[in-house]
Protein backbone atom coordinates (compact mmCIF):
# COMPACT_ATOMS: atom_id res chain seq x y z
CA UNK A 1 0.00 0.00 0.00
CA UNK A 2 2.87 2.43 0.47
CA UNK A 3 2.86 3.35 -3.25
CA UNK A 4 -0.70 4.45 -3.12
CA UNK A 5 -0.73 8.08 -2.71
CA UNK A 6 -2.92 9.56 -0.13
CA UNK A 7 -4.24 11.87 -2.52
CA UNK A 8 -6.05 9.63 -4.08
CA UNK A 9 -10.04 10.33 -4.35
CA UNK A 10 -12.11 8.28 -2.24
CA UNK A 11 -13.79 5.45 -3.25
CA UNK A 12 -16.81 6.16 -1.29
CA UNK A 13 -17.63 9.64 0.93
CA UNK A 14 -19.26 8.16 3.71
CA UNK A 15 -18.70 4.51 4.72
CA UNK A 16 -20.90 2.48 7.41
CA UNK A 17 -19.58 -0.35 9.08
CA UNK A 18 -22.06 -2.68 10.71
CA UNK A 19 -19.87 -5.01 13.07
CA UNK A 20 -16.86 -3.67 14.41
CA UNK A 21 -15.18 -7.06 15.08
CA UNK A 22 -11.36 -8.40 13.63
CA UNK A 23 -12.57 -7.95 9.74
CA UNK A 24 -14.95 -4.61 10.65
CA UNK A 25 -12.01 -2.66 12.47
CA UNK A 26 -9.58 -4.00 10.13
CA UNK A 27 -11.74 -2.44 7.39
CA UNK A 28 -11.98 0.87 9.50
CA UNK A 29 -8.25 0.90 9.77
CA UNK A 30 -7.51 0.01 5.92
CA UNK A 31 -9.92 3.14 5.09
CA UNK A 32 -8.84 5.53 7.16
CA UNK A 33 -4.86 4.97 6.40
CA UNK A 34 -5.30 4.51 2.91
CA UNK A 35 -7.82 7.79 2.88
CA UNK A 36 -10.38 5.41 0.43
CA UNK A 37 -13.00 6.38 2.29
CA UNK A 38 -13.85 10.47 3.10
CA UNK A 39 -15.79 9.43 6.68
CA UNK A 40 -16.06 6.08 8.60
CA UNK A 41 -19.29 5.92 10.20
CA UNK A 42 -18.92 2.48 12.83
CA UNK A 43 -22.32 0.71 14.07
CA UNK A 44 -22.13 -2.50 16.64
CA UNK A 45 -24.52 -4.25 18.40
CA UNK A 46 -22.54 -4.63 21.36
CA UNK A 47 -22.54 -1.53 23.37
CA UNK A 48 -18.46 -2.34 25.14
CA UNK A 49 -17.41 -2.90 21.39
CA UNK A 50 -18.98 0.56 20.86
CA UNK A 51 -16.96 1.76 23.83
CA UNK A 52 -13.94 0.61 22.78
CA UNK A 53 -14.18 1.76 19.07
CA UNK A 54 -14.43 5.09 20.10
CA UNK A 55 -11.45 4.77 22.50
CA UNK A 56 -9.47 3.21 20.06
CA UNK A 57 -10.39 6.40 17.66
CA UNK A 58 -10.63 4.61 14.56
CA UNK A 59 -13.98 5.46 13.09
CA UNK A 60 -15.26 9.37 12.87
CA UNK A 61 -18.28 8.79 14.67
CA UNK A 62 -19.68 5.56 16.33
CA UNK A 63 -23.80 5.23 15.71
CA UNK A 64 -24.98 2.33 18.43
CA UNK A 65 -28.57 2.49 16.12
CA UNK A 66 -27.92 0.41 12.84
CA UNK A 67 -31.14 2.68 11.14
CA UNK A 68 -29.51 6.08 12.01
CA UNK A 69 -26.27 4.77 11.17
CA UNK A 70 -26.68 4.40 7.51
CA UNK A 71 -28.13 7.65 7.00
CA UNK A 72 -26.65 9.42 4.31
CA UNK A 73 -23.55 6.41 3.56
CA UNK A 74 -22.70 5.64 0.26
CA UNK A 75 -21.24 2.20 1.20
CA UNK A 76 -22.59 0.13 4.31
CA UNK A 77 -20.59 -2.79 4.88
CA UNK A 78 -21.88 -5.77 6.92
CA UNK A 79 -19.07 -7.14 8.78
CA UNK A 80 -21.50 -9.11 11.53
CA UNK A 81 -21.67 -13.18 11.44
CA UNK A 82 -23.79 -14.13 8.44
CA UNK A 83 -26.12 -15.49 10.68
CA UNK A 84 -27.21 -11.62 11.52
CA UNK A 85 -27.47 -10.42 8.32
CA UNK A 86 -31.25 -10.96 7.85
CA UNK A 87 -32.02 -9.01 10.89
CA UNK A 88 -29.75 -6.28 10.20
CA UNK A 89 -30.76 -6.22 6.35
CA UNK A 90 -34.25 -5.60 7.58
CA UNK A 91 -33.55 -2.57 10.33
CA UNK A 92 -31.21 -0.73 7.58
CA UNK A 93 -33.07 -1.42 4.38
CA UNK A 94 -35.89 1.84 5.13
CA UNK A 95 -33.35 3.74 5.75
CA UNK A 96 -30.74 3.24 2.54
CA UNK A 97 -30.80 6.08 0.16
CA UNK A 98 -30.53 5.56 -3.37
CA UNK A 99 -27.84 4.67 -5.04
CA UNK A 100 -26.06 3.06 -1.79
CA UNK A 101 -23.82 0.31 -2.39
CA UNK A 102 -24.45 -2.38 0.37
CA UNK A 103 -21.93 -5.31 1.01
CA UNK A 104 -20.45 -7.50 3.12
CA UNK A 105 -17.52 -9.87 4.40
CA UNK A 106 -19.62 -13.23 5.08
CA UNK A 107 -17.69 -16.30 4.77
CA UNK A 108 -20.57 -17.91 2.77
CA UNK A 109 -21.93 -16.19 -0.03
CA UNK A 110 -25.62 -18.29 -0.91
CA UNK A 111 -26.98 -17.51 2.49
CA UNK A 112 -26.24 -13.82 2.51
CA UNK A 113 -27.90 -13.29 -1.36
CA UNK A 114 -30.76 -15.46 -0.26
CA UNK A 115 -31.23 -13.90 3.69
CA UNK A 116 -30.56 -10.27 2.52
CA UNK A 117 -31.07 -9.88 -1.61
CA UNK A 118 -34.68 -10.07 -1.08
CA UNK A 119 -34.52 -6.65 1.53
CA UNK A 120 -32.72 -4.32 -0.66
CA UNK A 121 -34.58 -1.72 -1.67
CA UNK A 122 -35.09 -0.85 -5.28
CA UNK A 123 -31.99 1.97 -6.28
CA UNK A 124 -29.69 0.61 -4.08
CA UNK A 125 -26.77 -2.23 -5.20
CA UNK A 126 -26.15 -5.19 -3.54
CA UNK A 127 -22.79 -6.46 -3.60
CA UNK A 128 -21.65 -9.22 -1.55
CA UNK A 129 -18.04 -9.71 -0.98
CA UNK A 130 -15.41 -11.83 0.84
CA UNK A 131 -11.93 -11.04 2.21
CA UNK A 132 -9.95 -14.48 2.65
CA UNK A 133 -8.33 -13.05 5.57
CA UNK A 134 -7.84 -13.46 9.18
CA UNK A 135 -6.24 -14.60 12.58
CA UNK A 136 -7.31 -16.53 15.36
CA UNK A 137 -8.18 -12.98 17.72
CA UNK A 138 -11.31 -11.83 17.55
CA UNK A 139 -12.66 -8.08 18.15
CA UNK A 140 -11.82 -4.66 17.71
CA UNK A 141 -8.59 -4.90 19.16
CA UNK A 142 -7.57 -7.78 17.04
CA UNK A 143 -8.09 -5.60 13.68
CA UNK A 144 -5.22 -3.85 11.93
CA UNK A 145 -4.79 -1.52 8.62
CA UNK A 146 -2.54 -4.58 6.19
CA UNK A 147 -4.81 -7.58 7.03
CA UNK A 148 -6.19 -7.77 3.80
CA UNK A 149 -2.79 -6.55 1.76
CA UNK A 150 -1.93 -9.14 -0.70
CA UNK A 151 -4.61 -11.40 0.10
CA UNK A 152 -7.66 -12.21 -2.41
CA UNK A 153 -10.90 -10.71 -1.69
CA UNK A 154 -13.80 -12.41 -3.73
CA UNK A 155 -16.57 -10.36 -5.44
CA UNK A 156 -19.91 -12.32 -5.78
CA UNK A 157 -22.56 -10.12 -7.18
CA UNK A 158 -25.89 -11.98 -8.15
CA UNK A 159 -27.12 -11.91 -11.66
CA UNK A 160 -27.70 -8.13 -13.14
CA UNK A 161 -25.86 -6.42 -10.28
CA UNK A 162 -24.82 -2.74 -11.52
CA UNK A 163 -21.69 -3.56 -13.27
CA UNK A 164 -20.35 0.12 -11.49
CA UNK A 165 -21.40 -0.56 -8.11
CA UNK A 166 -19.33 -3.91 -8.64
CA UNK A 167 -16.22 -2.02 -9.71
CA UNK A 168 -16.55 0.81 -6.95
CA UNK A 169 -16.71 -2.14 -4.46
CA UNK A 170 -13.58 -4.02 -5.86
CA UNK A 171 -11.54 -0.56 -5.63
CA UNK A 172 -11.94 -0.09 -2.47
CA UNK A 173 -10.43 -3.47 -1.78
CA UNK A 174 -7.49 -2.83 -4.17
CA UNK A 175 -7.16 0.34 -1.97
CA UNK A 176 -7.11 -2.12 0.90
CA UNK A 177 -3.90 -3.65 -1.04
CA UNK A 178 -6.10 -6.71 -1.92
CA UNK A 179 -6.35 -8.80 -4.71
CA UNK A 180 -9.95 -9.28 -6.11
CA UNK A 181 -11.65 -11.69 -8.15
CA UNK A 182 -15.37 -11.58 -8.99
CA UNK A 183 -16.76 -15.16 -8.36
CA UNK A 184 -20.38 -17.13 -8.69
CA UNK A 185 -21.81 -17.40 -5.46
CA UNK A 186 -22.54 -21.61 -5.93
CA UNK A 187 -18.71 -21.45 -7.07
CA UNK A 188 -17.53 -19.35 -3.58
CA UNK A 189 -19.44 -21.50 -1.45
CA UNK A 190 -18.02 -24.46 -2.81
CA UNK A 191 -14.34 -23.57 -2.95
CA UNK A 192 -14.35 -22.19 0.74
CA UNK A 193 -16.21 -25.16 2.05
CA UNK A 194 -12.93 -27.19 0.77
CA UNK A 195 -10.37 -24.36 1.25
CA UNK A 196 -11.64 -23.17 4.95
CA UNK A 197 -14.75 -24.69 6.32
CA UNK A 198 -14.16 -27.96 6.34
CA UNK A 199 -10.32 -27.40 7.58
CA UNK A 200 -12.28 -25.38 10.26
CA UNK A 201 -14.63 -28.40 11.20
CA UNK A 202 -11.84 -30.92 11.36
CA UNK A 203 -9.88 -28.78 14.06
CA UNK A 204 -12.32 -28.13 16.19
CA UNK A 205 -13.76 -31.88 15.80
CA UNK A 206 -10.09 -32.93 16.37
CA UNK A 207 -9.85 -30.67 19.74
CA UNK A 208 -13.02 -32.03 21.12
CA UNK A 209 -12.11 -35.89 20.68
CA UNK A 210 -8.80 -35.06 22.27
CA UNK A 211 -11.01 -33.31 24.63
CA UNK A 212 -13.03 -36.72 25.34
CA UNK A 213 -10.17 -39.17 25.88
CA UNK A 214 -9.65 -39.94 30.17
CA UNK A 215 -8.85 -37.18 32.36
CA UNK A 216 -5.17 -38.03 32.56
CA UNK A 217 -4.70 -38.54 28.94
CA UNK A 218 -6.03 -35.56 27.99
CA UNK A 219 -3.71 -33.33 30.54
CA UNK A 220 -1.11 -35.37 28.41
CA UNK A 221 -2.61 -34.13 24.96
CA UNK A 222 -1.95 -30.81 25.98
CA UNK A 223 1.74 -30.98 27.56
CA UNK A 224 3.04 -33.19 24.99
CA UNK A 225 1.31 -31.61 22.13
CA UNK A 226 3.52 -31.89 18.74
CA UNK A 227 3.22 -29.32 15.98
CA UNK A 228 0.75 -31.23 14.90
CA UNK A 229 -1.65 -30.58 16.96
CA UNK A 230 -0.57 -27.31 17.98
CA UNK A 231 -1.14 -26.20 14.21
CA UNK A 232 -5.08 -27.67 14.68
CA UNK A 233 -5.89 -25.82 17.86
CA UNK A 234 -4.28 -22.39 16.24
CA UNK A 235 -7.22 -23.12 13.78
CA UNK A 236 -9.33 -24.04 16.27
CA UNK A 237 -9.36 -20.79 18.70
CA UNK A 238 -11.43 -18.95 15.88
CA UNK A 239 -14.92 -17.06 17.22
CA UNK A 240 -17.53 -19.55 18.09
CA UNK A 241 -20.72 -17.88 16.78
CA UNK A 242 -18.97 -17.07 13.23
CA UNK A 243 -18.20 -20.70 12.89
CA UNK A 244 -21.18 -22.06 13.80
CA UNK A 245 -23.32 -19.47 11.80
CA UNK A 246 -20.67 -19.95 8.90
CA UNK A 247 -21.26 -24.11 9.21
CA UNK A 248 -25.51 -23.51 9.50
CA UNK A 249 -25.41 -21.49 6.15
CA UNK A 250 -23.08 -23.36 3.76
CA UNK A 251 -24.56 -26.70 4.52
CA UNK A 252 -24.85 -28.02 1.51
CA UNK A 253 -21.10 -27.78 0.46
CA UNK A 254 -19.63 -28.80 3.65
CA UNK A 255 -21.50 -31.78 4.31
CA UNK A 256 -20.56 -32.85 0.92
CA UNK A 257 -16.56 -31.99 1.07
CA UNK A 258 -16.44 -33.93 4.68
CA UNK A 259 -18.41 -36.57 2.78
CA UNK A 260 -15.51 -36.86 -0.06
CA UNK A 261 -13.01 -36.22 3.45
CA UNK A 262 -14.56 -39.46 4.73
CA UNK A 263 -14.15 -41.50 2.59
CA UNK A 264 -10.79 -40.82 1.74
CA UNK A 265 -9.38 -41.10 5.61
CA UNK A 266 -11.77 -44.27 5.22
CA UNK A 267 -9.42 -45.49 2.38
CA UNK A 268 -6.41 -44.13 4.21
CA UNK A 269 -7.64 -46.18 7.34
CA UNK A 270 -8.06 -49.12 5.17
CA UNK A 271 -4.86 -49.25 4.38
CA UNK A 272 -2.96 -48.55 7.29
CA UNK A 273 -4.57 -51.63 8.46
CA UNK A 274 -3.82 -53.84 5.34
CA UNK A 275 -0.43 -52.76 5.10
CA UNK A 276 -0.54 -51.11 2.05
CA UNK A 277 2.51 -48.80 2.06
CA UNK A 278 2.81 -47.53 -1.43
CA UNK A 279 -1.09 -45.91 -1.18
CA UNK A 280 0.43 -44.27 2.05
CA UNK A 281 3.23 -42.86 0.60
CA UNK A 282 1.22 -41.66 -2.34
CA UNK A 283 -0.87 -39.54 -0.05
CA UNK A 284 1.79 -38.21 1.85
CA UNK A 285 3.69 -37.06 -1.66
CA UNK A 286 0.26 -35.53 -2.40
CA UNK A 287 0.13 -33.53 0.85
CA UNK A 288 3.78 -32.48 0.34
CA UNK A 289 3.02 -31.59 -3.87
CA UNK A 290 0.07 -29.00 -2.97
CA UNK A 291 2.58 -27.30 -0.53
CA UNK A 292 5.03 -27.07 -3.24
CA UNK A 293 2.11 -25.13 -5.31
CA UNK A 294 0.78 -23.14 -2.82
CA UNK A 295 4.60 -21.31 -2.32
CA UNK A 296 4.89 -21.22 -6.06
CA UNK A 297 1.59 -19.00 -5.61
CA UNK A 298 2.65 -17.23 -2.45
CA UNK A 299 -0.34 -18.12 -0.67
CA UNK A 300 1.74 -20.04 2.11
CA UNK B 1 21.73 -23.71 26.51
CA UNK B 2 23.49 -20.36 27.03
CA UNK B 3 23.81 -21.25 30.83
CA UNK B 4 25.23 -24.28 29.77
CA UNK B 5 28.89 -24.41 30.53
CA UNK B 6 30.97 -25.75 27.91
CA UNK B 7 33.49 -27.48 30.40
CA UNK B 8 30.23 -29.58 31.82
CA UNK B 9 32.19 -33.03 31.24
CA UNK B 10 30.60 -35.02 27.99
CA UNK B 11 27.46 -37.70 28.78
CA UNK B 12 29.42 -40.01 26.56
CA UNK B 13 32.67 -40.09 25.13
CA UNK B 14 31.61 -41.34 21.64
CA UNK B 15 27.87 -40.91 19.86
CA UNK B 16 27.20 -42.50 16.91
CA UNK B 17 24.56 -41.45 14.64
CA UNK B 18 22.48 -43.48 12.09
CA UNK B 19 20.51 -41.32 9.68
CA UNK B 20 21.21 -38.11 9.37
CA UNK B 21 17.90 -36.28 8.57
CA UNK B 22 16.38 -33.14 10.18
CA UNK B 23 16.60 -34.86 13.55
CA UNK B 24 20.03 -36.77 13.76
CA UNK B 25 21.29 -33.96 11.78
CA UNK B 26 19.98 -31.60 14.52
CA UNK B 27 21.63 -33.88 17.41
CA UNK B 28 25.12 -33.77 16.12
CA UNK B 29 24.83 -30.40 16.31
CA UNK B 30 23.47 -30.19 19.63
CA UNK B 31 26.00 -32.76 21.04
CA UNK B 32 29.08 -30.40 19.30
CA UNK B 33 27.63 -27.08 20.68
CA UNK B 34 26.92 -28.06 24.12
CA UNK B 35 29.37 -30.41 24.49
CA UNK B 36 27.44 -32.88 25.04
CA UNK B 37 28.90 -35.66 23.28
CA UNK B 38 33.19 -36.16 23.02
CA UNK B 39 33.28 -37.45 19.63
CA UNK B 40 30.56 -37.53 16.78
CA UNK B 41 30.47 -40.72 13.99
CA UNK B 42 27.91 -40.53 11.43
CA UNK B 43 26.34 -42.73 9.17
CA UNK B 44 23.29 -42.58 6.61
CA UNK B 45 22.50 -45.64 4.25
CA UNK B 46 22.51 -42.32 1.31
CA UNK B 47 25.81 -41.70 -0.11
CA UNK B 48 24.59 -38.27 -0.68
CA UNK B 49 23.78 -37.60 2.36
CA UNK B 50 27.01 -38.92 4.00
CA UNK B 51 29.05 -36.74 1.44
CA UNK B 52 26.82 -33.71 2.54
CA UNK B 53 27.49 -34.40 6.28
CA UNK B 54 30.87 -34.58 5.08
CA UNK B 55 30.83 -30.82 3.52
CA UNK B 56 28.53 -29.32 6.31
CA UNK B 57 31.62 -30.46 9.22
CA UNK B 58 28.59 -31.38 11.74
CA UNK B 59 30.56 -34.82 12.68
CA UNK B 60 34.01 -35.72 13.77
CA UNK B 61 33.66 -38.77 11.05
CA UNK B 62 31.59 -39.78 8.41
CA UNK B 63 31.80 -44.08 8.66
CA UNK B 64 29.28 -45.09 5.81
CA UNK B 65 29.30 -48.45 6.96
CA UNK B 66 27.14 -49.18 10.07
CA UNK B 67 28.83 -51.86 11.60
CA UNK B 68 32.12 -50.16 11.22
CA UNK B 69 30.33 -46.83 12.48
CA UNK B 70 29.20 -48.52 15.71
CA UNK B 71 32.69 -49.61 16.94
CA UNK B 72 33.95 -48.14 20.13
CA UNK B 73 30.96 -46.08 20.30
CA UNK B 74 29.37 -45.77 23.85
CA UNK B 75 25.76 -44.24 22.35
CA UNK B 76 24.27 -45.09 19.17
CA UNK B 77 21.24 -43.29 18.36
CA UNK B 78 18.92 -44.73 15.76
CA UNK B 79 17.92 -41.37 13.66
CA UNK B 80 16.20 -43.18 10.72
CA UNK B 81 12.53 -43.73 10.00
CA UNK B 82 10.98 -46.63 12.32
CA UNK B 83 10.34 -49.11 9.83
CA UNK B 84 14.20 -49.48 9.07
CA UNK B 85 15.25 -50.15 12.49
CA UNK B 86 15.19 -53.94 12.49
CA UNK B 87 17.32 -53.80 9.43
CA UNK B 88 19.81 -51.36 11.29
CA UNK B 89 19.73 -53.48 14.88
CA UNK B 90 20.70 -56.49 12.89
CA UNK B 91 23.65 -54.75 10.72
CA UNK B 92 25.03 -53.26 14.21
CA UNK B 93 23.94 -55.64 17.13
CA UNK B 94 27.29 -57.78 16.75
CA UNK B 95 29.73 -54.97 16.58
CA UNK B 96 28.17 -52.99 20.00
CA UNK B 97 30.35 -53.52 22.70
CA UNK B 98 29.25 -54.33 26.17
CA UNK B 99 28.35 -51.17 27.84
CA UNK B 100 26.70 -49.56 25.01
CA UNK B 101 23.48 -47.41 25.30
CA UNK B 102 21.44 -48.17 21.75
CA UNK B 103 18.73 -45.52 21.52
CA UNK B 104 16.60 -43.80 19.06
CA UNK B 105 14.25 -41.14 18.13
CA UNK B 106 11.06 -43.23 16.18
CA UNK B 107 8.01 -41.52 17.07
CA UNK B 108 6.20 -44.97 17.68
CA UNK B 109 7.61 -47.17 20.52
CA UNK B 110 6.36 -50.72 20.75
CA UNK B 111 6.90 -51.43 17.23
CA UNK B 112 10.45 -50.53 17.67
CA UNK B 113 11.22 -52.13 21.34
CA UNK B 114 9.42 -55.03 19.29
CA UNK B 115 11.93 -55.16 16.59
CA UNK B 116 14.67 -54.05 17.68
CA UNK B 117 14.77 -54.99 21.23
CA UNK B 118 15.34 -58.64 20.60
CA UNK B 119 18.21 -58.53 18.31
CA UNK B 120 19.87 -56.42 21.19
CA UNK B 121 22.82 -58.66 22.55
CA UNK B 122 23.62 -59.56 26.21
CA UNK B 123 25.37 -56.25 27.99
CA UNK B 124 23.90 -53.21 26.16
CA UNK B 125 21.64 -51.25 27.14
CA UNK B 126 18.57 -50.29 25.08
CA UNK B 127 16.77 -47.05 26.33
CA UNK B 128 13.82 -45.94 23.42
CA UNK B 129 13.42 -42.37 23.12
CA UNK B 130 11.58 -39.75 21.21
CA UNK B 131 12.32 -36.09 21.20
CA UNK B 132 9.08 -33.93 20.37
CA UNK B 133 10.20 -31.84 18.11
CA UNK B 134 10.24 -31.31 13.74
CA UNK B 135 9.99 -29.16 11.52
CA UNK B 136 8.14 -29.46 8.09
CA UNK B 137 11.88 -29.85 6.19
CA UNK B 138 13.74 -32.92 5.85
CA UNK B 139 17.62 -33.58 5.92
CA UNK B 140 20.42 -32.48 6.89
CA UNK B 141 20.30 -29.15 5.89
CA UNK B 142 17.38 -28.63 7.80
CA UNK B 143 18.91 -29.53 11.27
CA UNK B 144 19.52 -26.71 13.69
CA UNK B 145 21.45 -27.31 17.08
CA UNK B 146 18.30 -25.50 19.18
CA UNK B 147 15.34 -27.75 17.55
CA UNK B 148 15.24 -29.60 21.04
CA UNK B 149 15.82 -26.42 23.36
CA UNK B 150 12.91 -25.99 25.60
CA UNK B 151 10.53 -29.26 23.84
CA UNK B 152 9.58 -32.39 25.27
CA UNK B 153 11.56 -35.61 24.76
CA UNK B 154 10.01 -39.21 26.37
CA UNK B 155 12.67 -41.51 27.59
CA UNK B 156 10.69 -45.17 26.92
CA UNK B 157 12.56 -47.76 28.68
CA UNK B 158 11.18 -51.57 28.53
CA UNK B 159 10.65 -52.75 31.56
CA UNK B 160 13.67 -53.64 33.57
CA UNK B 161 15.77 -51.30 31.79
CA UNK B 162 18.79 -49.76 33.44
CA UNK B 163 18.84 -47.23 35.86
CA UNK B 164 21.95 -45.90 34.97
CA UNK B 165 21.44 -45.83 31.24
CA UNK B 166 18.57 -44.55 31.21
CA UNK B 167 19.58 -41.32 33.35
CA UNK B 168 22.20 -40.80 30.84
CA UNK B 169 19.94 -40.81 28.02
CA UNK B 170 17.65 -38.28 29.78
CA UNK B 171 21.17 -36.33 31.03
CA UNK B 172 22.26 -36.22 27.09
CA UNK B 173 18.84 -34.71 26.02
CA UNK B 174 18.79 -32.21 29.03
CA UNK B 175 22.12 -31.24 27.72
CA UNK B 176 20.51 -30.06 24.54
CA UNK B 177 18.16 -27.75 26.37
CA UNK B 178 14.96 -30.78 26.34
CA UNK B 179 12.57 -31.47 28.97
CA UNK B 180 12.58 -34.87 29.75
CA UNK B 181 9.84 -37.41 31.33
CA UNK B 182 9.91 -41.41 31.12
CA UNK B 183 6.86 -43.09 29.68
CA UNK B 184 5.46 -46.74 28.95
CA UNK B 185 5.80 -47.66 25.61
CA UNK B 186 1.60 -48.27 25.31
CA UNK B 187 0.98 -44.93 26.94
CA UNK B 188 3.41 -43.33 24.87
CA UNK B 189 1.94 -44.49 21.47
CA UNK B 190 -1.46 -43.73 22.24
CA UNK B 191 -0.51 -40.44 23.48
CA UNK B 192 1.34 -39.91 20.20
CA UNK B 193 -1.55 -40.77 18.28
CA UNK B 194 -4.01 -38.07 19.47
CA UNK B 195 -1.19 -35.44 19.29
CA UNK B 196 0.81 -36.13 15.91
CA UNK B 197 -0.10 -39.29 14.19
CA UNK B 198 -3.89 -38.10 13.58
CA UNK B 199 -3.56 -34.20 12.66
CA UNK B 200 -0.81 -35.63 10.22
CA UNK B 201 -3.44 -38.48 8.84
CA UNK B 202 -5.82 -35.84 8.69
CA UNK B 203 -3.61 -33.40 6.78
CA UNK B 204 -2.36 -35.70 4.25
CA UNK B 205 -5.84 -36.47 3.80
CA UNK B 206 -7.83 -33.22 2.96
CA UNK B 207 -4.75 -32.46 0.46
CA UNK B 208 -5.86 -35.26 -1.36
CA UNK B 209 -9.32 -35.05 -1.04
CA UNK B 210 -8.62 -30.88 -2.45
CA UNK B 211 -6.33 -33.12 -5.14
CA UNK B 212 -9.23 -35.00 -5.89
CA UNK B 213 -11.73 -32.19 -7.14
CA UNK B 214 -12.06 -31.35 -10.63
CA UNK B 215 -8.82 -29.43 -12.54
CA UNK B 216 -10.78 -26.50 -12.70
CA UNK B 217 -12.14 -26.12 -8.81
CA UNK B 218 -7.95 -27.55 -7.92
CA UNK B 219 -6.67 -24.39 -9.24
CA UNK B 220 -8.85 -22.88 -7.07
CA UNK B 221 -8.11 -24.09 -4.03
CA UNK B 222 -4.50 -23.32 -4.39
CA UNK B 223 -5.20 -19.58 -5.01
CA UNK B 224 -7.43 -18.80 -2.60
CA UNK B 225 -6.30 -21.00 0.00
CA UNK B 226 -7.50 -19.14 3.34
CA UNK B 227 -5.86 -19.57 6.85
CA UNK B 228 -7.05 -22.83 7.21
CA UNK B 229 -5.93 -25.22 4.31
CA UNK B 230 -2.81 -23.17 4.33
CA UNK B 231 -1.80 -24.41 7.87
CA UNK B 232 -3.14 -28.03 6.87
CA UNK B 233 -0.24 -28.62 3.78
CA UNK B 234 2.42 -27.57 6.28
CA UNK B 235 1.69 -30.27 8.43
CA UNK B 236 1.03 -32.05 5.61
CA UNK B 237 5.11 -31.32 3.89
CA UNK B 238 6.32 -33.83 6.30
CA UNK B 239 9.07 -36.30 4.87
CA UNK B 240 6.79 -39.45 3.36
CA UNK B 241 8.98 -42.52 4.04
CA UNK B 242 8.56 -41.46 8.14
CA UNK B 243 4.93 -40.96 7.95
CA UNK B 244 4.33 -44.16 5.82
CA UNK B 245 6.57 -45.96 8.80
CA UNK B 246 4.46 -44.02 11.71
CA UNK B 247 0.95 -44.96 10.38
CA UNK B 248 2.31 -48.65 9.59
CA UNK B 249 4.05 -48.95 12.91
CA UNK B 250 1.29 -47.59 15.21
CA UNK B 251 -1.83 -49.14 13.63
CA UNK B 252 -3.75 -50.21 16.41
CA UNK B 253 -3.71 -46.92 18.13
CA UNK B 254 -3.76 -44.28 15.23
CA UNK B 255 -7.14 -46.49 13.96
CA UNK B 256 -8.62 -46.04 17.24
CA UNK B 257 -8.03 -42.26 17.48
CA UNK B 258 -9.21 -41.92 14.36
CA UNK B 259 -12.16 -44.10 14.85
CA UNK B 260 -12.97 -41.51 17.79
CA UNK B 261 -12.93 -38.58 15.58
CA UNK B 262 -14.90 -40.07 12.33
CA UNK B 263 -17.82 -40.53 15.18
CA UNK B 264 -17.24 -37.02 16.31
CA UNK B 265 -17.20 -35.78 12.68
CA UNK B 266 -20.44 -37.17 11.55
CA UNK B 267 -21.83 -35.87 14.85
CA UNK B 268 -20.72 -32.65 13.89
CA UNK B 269 -21.95 -33.82 10.52
CA UNK B 270 -25.62 -34.31 11.55
CA UNK B 271 -25.75 -31.46 14.06
CA UNK B 272 -25.09 -29.55 10.65
CA UNK B 273 -27.62 -30.84 8.58
CA UNK B 274 -30.37 -30.72 11.76
CA UNK B 275 -29.07 -27.18 12.56
CA UNK B 276 -28.65 -27.91 16.22
CA UNK B 277 -26.21 -24.54 16.80
CA UNK B 278 -26.43 -24.91 20.28
CA UNK B 279 -23.79 -28.46 19.94
CA UNK B 280 -21.69 -26.73 16.91
CA UNK B 281 -21.25 -23.52 19.22
CA UNK B 282 -19.83 -25.75 21.85
CA UNK B 283 -17.42 -27.70 20.23
CA UNK B 284 -16.02 -24.34 18.31
CA UNK B 285 -15.47 -23.25 22.20
CA UNK B 286 -13.71 -26.33 23.32
CA UNK B 287 -10.96 -25.76 20.35
CA UNK B 288 -10.77 -22.30 22.01
CA UNK B 289 -10.51 -23.98 25.87
CA UNK B 290 -7.95 -26.72 24.62
CA UNK B 291 -6.03 -23.87 22.85
CA UNK B 292 -5.89 -21.31 26.17
CA UNK B 293 -4.54 -24.51 27.75
CA UNK B 294 -1.71 -25.01 25.35
CA UNK B 295 -0.88 -21.29 25.25
CA UNK B 296 -0.90 -21.28 29.66
CA UNK B 297 1.62 -24.52 29.05
CA UNK B 298 3.60 -22.52 26.79
CA UNK B 299 3.20 -25.35 24.05
CA UNK B 300 2.14 -22.77 21.59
Amino acid sequence: MAEMPVAESPVFQRLTLIGLGLIGSSVARAARETGAVGEIIACDADAAVNARVRELGIADRVEPEAARAVAGADCVMLCAPVGALAEIAAAIAPHLGRGTVLTDVGSTKISVIRDVGPLVPAGVHFVPGHPLAGTEFSGPDAGFATLFDGRWTLVVPPAGTDAAAVARVEALWQRFGAMVEVMEPAHHDRVLAIVSHLPHLLAFTICGTADDLADETRQEVLRFAASGFRDFTRIAASDPTMWRDIFLNNREALLEMLARFTEDAQAMARAIRWGDAAYIEDKVLRGRKIRRSLIDLKQA
